[in-house]
């Protein structure tokens, strides 16, 4: 059985979703961000990063949405959640994860964790990231709306790893000063995925 | 043919060197940073992110190193640059260049690229977050040095698209103020790679 650990409103409810899609069965491992228990010994032997998500499996253990992502799709190939056969599709679906690793969380990351950047003993430069965050968390919104989002899921008619990614860093969006209603397809994107019994578990599993 | 857009010294190199080692057949498309030529309409028609590096394939364009490297992997198996029959093994690439993408080169950009992230004419958060970038970037290192490597390539004995992309981010070391001597697993990787063949070509030819 897999083992997940995660934390309720981070991204690890992407992976989350995916292995509810890939009826994946999984033992949830909570870990309390308000404990610091990501800083816990036992749980940096999990994940030396302190981070969630992670993936404990029978090989061992893995990090990153975007691997988790792929690694589901590719153990459970008979959920469709990949064009696992296709590799140029299969790295339109990577490259939209990936940036959504590294430049969407990243900036969205700004707002509470400018800590990992500058000196967190320096208050203006951490309320200088703060005030930057809508403009470019904005910024990548409005590139996924505009040049990447198919409709109605994120590559087109295929539901894939891409969706509950975009879904879960998306919750963030009016945290992060965004207005949703600038972005019409992504605003319908989330509602579709609201709507999903998976999303729905999981959403359950992690709050309850 | 491959099309391949790329600018010398960036986190390009990295899928310009699993090109060569594939054997890929491709065409560099050099784009000048110091002309901002990564904002001018022409090349934003190829990539609306306005970065490096690019891949024009015969269905279309990827972005994102990590996609990018993938994707190589995957269409050109007989080159053997990661271990496509392993959905497990895949995932660890995968998540150590997700890393890399997501943590270690976003610690790197705070230095030079931190207007993406601060207001550009706030000059004291711009500083702030430069003063942070030994720091952040060094804790990258240790994290690889001491959890991730397995020698002699980040994998263990096979080569894999993870070891030039390591190399290319490598190079930045001293220029983050980071010293290369706290991390002696790291360097022989760096000597090892920068004696490869495939590593001196790419290098000319980003710098003919």
């Amino acid at each position: 059985m897999l083992e997940f650990f995660f934390a309720p409103d981070t991204c690890a409810l992407a992976s989350h979703i995916a292995l509810k899609d890939a009826g994946a069965e999984i033992r949830l491992r909570r870990i309390d961000f308000g404990k610091a228990e990501q800083r816990s010994p036992d749980y940096l032997k999990v994940n030396p990063k302190g981070r969630v998500p992670a993936l404990v499996t029978e090989r061992g253990i893995l990090t990153e949405t975007p691997a988790i992502l792929a690694y589901i799709a590719q153990s459970f190939p008979a959920a469709g959640l990949a064009p696992l056969d296709d590799a140029f599709a299969f790295a339109q679906v990577q490259a939209f994860n990936s940036y959504l690793c590294s430049t969407l969380h990243v900036a969205h990351a700004h707002r509470m964790r400018g800590h990992r950047w500058v000196d967190a003993a320096d208050a203006e430069a951490i309320a200088a990231m703060q005030r930057k965050v809508p403009e470019s968390v904005a910024a990548c919104y409005a590139y996924i709306e505009e040049q990447v989002f198919a409709g109605p899921f994120v590559m087109g008619e295929s539901y894939s790893i891409a969706d509950p990614y975009l879904f879960t860093l998306a919750q963030w969006m009016e945290g992060d000063g965004v207005d949703p209603r600038g972005f019409p397809k992504l605003a319908t994107h989330r509602q579709m995925m609201r709507s999903r019994p998976m999303v729905q578990g999981a959403l359950r599993a992690e709050n309850a």
